[in-house]
């Protein structure tokens, strides 16, 4: 069986995992430090194990445009170092077989819609709730790509004004009112020590169903995957899908909202996806 | 050259066409009365021209999905006579050609990527503002439809609560805020009567370019296209473009905005696009 890499790289950390799918992967993690250092980490994890094609799922903004003279780079990410960082042309260089890149949402959409909960669907959007907010979908069996891939972690909603929003661009963006740091910033304690019956779940819920009814219209997606940190709670998912009713009043059905099929392991073996499609393009 | 037959089948009034493209095309106009009624007026307009298909965009909501029963109703609209109506059938019944179906925002938005402000491009947005909101995106060369058509109008957007919107299933979404209807409900007059330094401009635009915000970031398009009956003011797409940019903030660069090249033929001449799509489906 064809052995591939898969490399998601996380503002937070590196999962490397080596394999072809759900049942045959075999996957290591280290913290994200400085870029060569990490990158060593990911050459290291793969040394002896000899790969044919590999594939990253990034965190971003990142360049996912082929023949732009920064395709491959990281681009404006405030983490220290890695601005401006040829994180496809690193591990190129460290693996020396061809490398698919995109970002580790869309890895992660990549993988659900492959092995997952939107498996023989069209059309579906993943949603990871964490660190970060983003989202990757896929449109007629494709990842969408437009000018250049979706920020869906900063659409616009209503809210109270309660509370500012943390995100450094746009305060109270989804992204600034709902990931992991803005539910920290807000309540004083991270979300995961915040017990079920705290208020801040049912603010992260209309939240979150704000957000969703916006993908929702736009993009019409087949059924939603809703992952990443903040959504294991396991109560939450159940709230969101509550509010999300609520706020759409009937006007149409909602998709289903599910949890991913393949936990946290979506945006590694994404990596694989990304893989075989970077070896396809290149017998083309 | 082939003969087509195109219907923009609006709330308000139905446009039909004959010809071809933007340079072969003769039009006519009537309101939309009762279903019976306005078919009979369709019929009557392609009565002696003799068609190889045709191409209907319609208000909506409808049912876009083929093989399902309802294919090509109308459905929940709260228009008189018109809710569970069969236009798809009706016309095919009176024209008895292959006839193509869609939205009548993706209609538009595929003339758009055919012949005007988003030739070229594969992926695309377009908009219209009148007597309601909606959006049709072309993706990777193809009209998204997922589970059903978008309904973008409806995305939900940051406002200060002094105006509680007239969508009567949300309120104030963005389509409550900022249609041509919601603008006569909040200042008094219609948008057309508003002076350029009214202040409803000024909301409109901060409404408008929220709304944008949401679809950029979600969609990515190339380039957006704006258009319909509140669009005619010629002040406003530049606010627009103010206002999203101080929205964006420096995030990410914001893709062009423009007005459709085919100005108020976009719908119809969409139905051409839908009516080729028609006759190559009858062919396989």
């Amino acid at each position: 069986m064809a052995v591939y890499g898969a490399v998601e790289a996380g503002g937070t950390k590196f999962v490397c995992g080596v394999g072809s799918g759900p049942d045959d992967l075999v996957c290591a993690e280290f913290p994200t430090t400085q870029p060569e250092e990490t990158i060593r980490g990911v050459a290291d994890f793969f040394a002896g194990r000899p790969l044919i094609a590999a594939g990253i799922g990034s965190f971003g903004p990142i360049d996912v445009t082929p023949g732009s003279p920064t395709y491959g780079h990281i681009t404006d990410t405030p983490k220290a170092g890695w601005r401006n960082f040829d994180i496809l042309g690193a591990l190129h260089r460290a693996l020396r077989v061809p490398v698919g890149f995109d970002t580790d949402v869309n890895g992660a959409a990549l993988a659900e819609a492959r092995w997952g909960a939107a498996r023989g669907l069209h059309t579906s959007l993943y949603v990871t709730v964490g660190t970060g907010i983003g989202g990757g979908a896929i449109v007629n069996h494709r990842v969408l790509h437009g000018r250049s891939h979706p920020e869906m972690g900063h659409v616009l909603i209503p809210h109270d004004g309660t509370f500012a929003g943390v995100c450094p661009f746009h305060g109270a963006c989804l992204e600034g009112l709902a990931s992991g740091p803005a539910m920290e910033a807000r309540w004083g304690c991270k979300a995961t020590d915040l017990p079920p019956g705290h208020p801040a779940w049912e603010a992260e819920a209309q939240f979150l169903a704000a957000g969703l009814l916006n993908w929702i219209v736009t993009l019409s997606p087949q059924r939603v995957i809703l992952g990443g940190g903040v959504m294991s709670q396991e109560h939450l998912l159940a709230r969101v899908r509550q509010r999300l009713c609520e706020l759409l009043n009937g006007y149409l059905q909602p998709p289903e909202i599910v949890a991913p099929e393949l936990g946290n392991r979506s945006g590694v073996l994404g990596g694989f996806v990304l893989a075989e499609a970077a070896l396809y393009n290149q017998s083309k």
